[in-house]
């Protein structure tokens, strides 16, 4: 047992998968939920993802060794505020935002007792809410931690309690992975979004829409308020991001007008290349 | 038997495919199967595509009924004018091309006394080539013909063909299936080969590709040659379409450069819905 007890806070999927997957594994004893809503905390009871609930984060983290906060990124600041004062000396306090460095810069207000490592499971399903919650949803998927200053014990322990619900650990620093997940995340969410926008006309055209299509524009089918803040919590980044996909674009466009068979035929290449490099999980 | 004797220039996944369902169906007597290369055509026969195989397109068509063109869209002008002088009257002549205009200019070639009917099978798979040819390929997919000015009676025949083999047959000016195409289609694909290109710096970074950016850029790994010639014919409607999507990844801009959230949320919403308007088949 490396966590006698966990408090998630924000128990839909990711908090509930997390919950499942550590209790079944035996590396977190206890679970305590917390949510904003009843249903949500009824829900995670009943499939099994927490012992106890409350609606009072502060009273759920009193005496938990472990604090996952999977809330949205926007409202993780607040969380960690709230926390604060009743976290008790040597607890290893983390989170699953899909951005790192406004997270780890509102961990600032945590006191030097307890050991804040920002976290982000590159895990996820079509379906939202607890009761979508699964132990194997993060079964050989990536779990990026940034961890900051936080004490090598600290990282050590959470690292392995998250090894043993089989993911795969990978330590980065906060403004590497904002840079990074900027490329490979948000700029193409944006993209598939902006391509559903400027397709909206061409929607009742279902004779049209084919598999490749839908493949490229399905990420644009999450939920906007997730997505809004994720962008905007890492707008610096995706907008340099986007900077470098609208020169691409101007490639691609320079090269249609040109009627330049070279040119397209070697910006294409270079693009199937890239894709070749992605390998299929 | 709609049609005794089809002749299938370019038999590889396309032709091929057409040709086993063909035949499985009922609808088409012997095959014929035309290719450049040797193995192709020993492939179609091993694979039970081809009754016989040539590499002269203009015999092949000598006394066919049918005439496939599944070879890539820009040889198609040439293949026309090849086969002009040989088709017998009473042919019904047809193609796999992804784009639609130029293919019926240039069949523009041909003798008044066959009918051209510009097609457009809304299928393929990751693999390429007459071994991967497959007798259901079309079940339950879009089969686009755009008529021109061929006479209903060579329409009706070569639809009842295409349903048979499990198509749906829909009727589109060519026009009008560029325009659209170059939306549903071109355009994503550009995009999808943008995003590669944009990224390429970060493919190393596997630890941070998930399964949103797999499936945004999927298309991008088709082949580059058949891609450079799709977008080049149909490059006014491609570069149309891409102002449209480049003025959508404005508005995206705007909202990221000033922060603002209702603006951001009121394009992820249209995007969602737009999406969630693409039924899974």
């Amino acid at each position: 047992m490396l966590f006698e007890r966990a408090a998630v806070i924000g128990i839909g999927l990711i908090g509930g998968s997390f919950a499942l997957a550590a209790r079944a594994a035996g590396v977190v004893g206890e679970v305590v939920g917390v949510a904003r809503s009843e249903r949500t905390l009824l829900e995670a009871q009943h499939v099994g993802a927490a012992d106890r609930t409350t609606f009072d984060a502060a009273e759920a983290v009193r005496d938990a060794d472990l604090v996952l906060i999977a809330t949205p990124v926007a409202a993780i600041p607040d969380v960690l505020a709230r926390i604060a004062p009743a976290l008790p000396a040597g607890c290893v306090v983390t989170d699953a935002g899909s951005t790192k460095r406004a997270v780890m810069q509102a961990a600032g207000v945590l006191p030097p007792h307890v050991d804040f490592i920002g976290g982000h499971p590159m895990a996820g399903s079509e379906r939202a809410g607890v009761r979508a919650a699964r132990g194997h949803l993060f079964r050989g998927r990536t779990w990026l931690l940034t961890p900051g200053a936080a004490r090598p014990a600290a990282i050590s322990r959470l690292r392995a309690a998250l090894e043993a619900i089989g993911a795969r650990v990978v330590l980065v620093e906060a403004g590497e992975h904002d840079r990074i997940v900027a490329r490979t995340s948000h700029l193409p969410h944006l993209v598939a979004a902006a391509l559903c926008g400027a397709l909206t006309e061409c929607v009742d055209q279902s004779d049209f829409i084919g598999a490749g299509l839908r493949d490229t524009t399905r990420i644009a089918g999450g939920p906007s308020d997730v997505w809004r803040e994720i962008l905007l919590t890492n707008a610096d980044e995706v907008l340099a991001a986007l900077d470098e996909f609208e020169a691409e674009v101007a490639r691609y466009r320079a090269s249609l007008e040109a009627g330049d068979e070279a040119a397209l035929t070697a910006l294409l290449d270079a693009a199937r290349a890239c894709r070749e490099g992605m390998a299929e999980p």
